[in-house]
């Protein structure tokens, strides 16, 4: 397989951010192109029929700047329509699930995994359908909690008395049980793994985005070249959004153009 | 004026339909076409282009249904976009704020009158544009509480302590000031009134769904007819969280056929 040299990262949002910052920080003399659907996040309430839409506009418009392989780093968009995307475009994509379980389930003792994620993302037991074919003496246990990205999307810090109060009313059920290993379902609850590790003490966390850029470290022909990243930034709504979440919590991701997109047109 | 037999009602999703059941409970023999944006919401914390988009393309969908008239149920678009839809659309189109501003300023003792709504009503300025023209002994202030469509669609109720939380944290700043008027500026707000009530005791609130459909009885000529009203609701999502928001909220909402809309296409 020839070398990559432009892949494209695209999210309902801003959370995919994290998962850029973790490739960049792994890889050099790549160009990659991020996407960001913020004139219709959130993904993860929206029904099936939706997301499998918004998701394949997503990857037409990334296809449309000639990426050679695209990282879902939408934990939705992985869950719901990952399957279908691989049949659809004849390019390599890579989503969270995978190497989610497979980190889980290389950590669990207990073999009792619990995932938290949107509304989509736990009706779809796109984990409990993969760790059950791969590792059938493991469980896995679902848990919505849809008011986590509203909170970080507004703002909300993990220390706000607000925020600590939401993660205990969605995580206290977990507290009693043998759940020893969490994955972290979306892109965006890193920015809570603090109060989630305060919340649930001694429960191993999974952050998505890291093993998920693992895993594109390993999987993707990467081009070994030196020098910087060249990184765009494309946002299907303004671009203060993602400045105001960039300076609070992305301070390291390299500079790069910021463009605008109609993605209805994909 | 020719007596007008079918109206469009539109909000960004579910929040328009504490107005639509106020147009129905005053009106007869109407038939009303509800859109909901559910597909896309919330409109709040977009930008001004993209909302005004959406609202054209919400319009374009309700014309194509023959509508003759538009009520705006969503506070929103209602800032945003209602005078450029005006310009482009030549049929009566209300929206909330001028009702609710009229309401407002005919309560007022103090003449400072508080708006809470989303991040692009209170930087619309919408509201304090038009009370300073009509109104120029009153001041406006606006505070925006982005939460509390989240908190309402997915299903917590005002009792909730985490309801309650967040209404303090965003409320408690007018507590000690001169305000005595409140305009509830987002359709969904309703739905914590009475958290909102005592959070500031004394204050007098306005829900725009109610001042609107007062000013829609009053401004539009409609057919004085009998008989029930028939609804058709579209959602530009699917249908499940209408229902789930109609048996917790809206129990007396009329039957009516439940259509999907692809609302790109308009």
């Amino acid at each position: 397989m020839t070398a990559l040299h432009r892949i494209g990262v695209f999210d309902s949002g801003l959370g995919g951010l994290t998962v850029l910052n973790a490739i960049c920080a792994a890889n050099k003399g790549l160009s990659i192109i991020y996407f960001g659907d913020t004139a219709r996040v959130p993904y993860g309430s929206r029904s099936v029929e939706t997301i499998m839409h918004y998701a394949e506009q997503d990857v037409r418009f990334l296809l449309s700047k000639d990426v050679e392989a695209i990282v879902v780093a939408c934990g939705t968009v992985s869950a719901i329509a990952l399957s279908e995307l691989h049949k659809t475009f004849p390019i390599p994509i890579i989503g969270v699930i995978e190497p989610a379980c497979d980190a889980a389930a290389n950590l669990t003792v207990t073999r009792h995994i619990g995932v938290i994620g949107t509304h989509a993302t736990v009706h779809s037991s796109a984990y409990s359908n993969y760790i059950n074919e791969r590792y059938p003496d493991c469980t896995v246990s679902g848990i919505e909690c849809p008011l986590f990205v509203p909170l970080i999307e507004n703002g909300f810090r993990e220390d706000d008395p607000i925020s600590k109060m939401i993660v205990e009313r969605y995580l206290s059920p977990i507290r009693n049980t043998d759940i020893d290993t969490l994955i972290l379902g979306c892109t965006h609850y890193p920015f809570l793994i603090d109060t989630i590790r305060e919340t649930l003490p001694g429960v191993q966390l999974i952050d998505i985005g890291v093993t998920l850029a693992e895993t594109v470290g390993k999987t993707l022909p990467l081009s070994k070249s030196i020098g910087d990243n060249f990184v765009e930034y494309c946002f299907s709504d303004r671009e203060t959004g993602f400045r105001r979440f960039d300076s609070e919590h992305l301070r390291s991701l390299p500079n790069g153009p910021i463009k605008a997109v109609n993605i209805e047109s994909f």
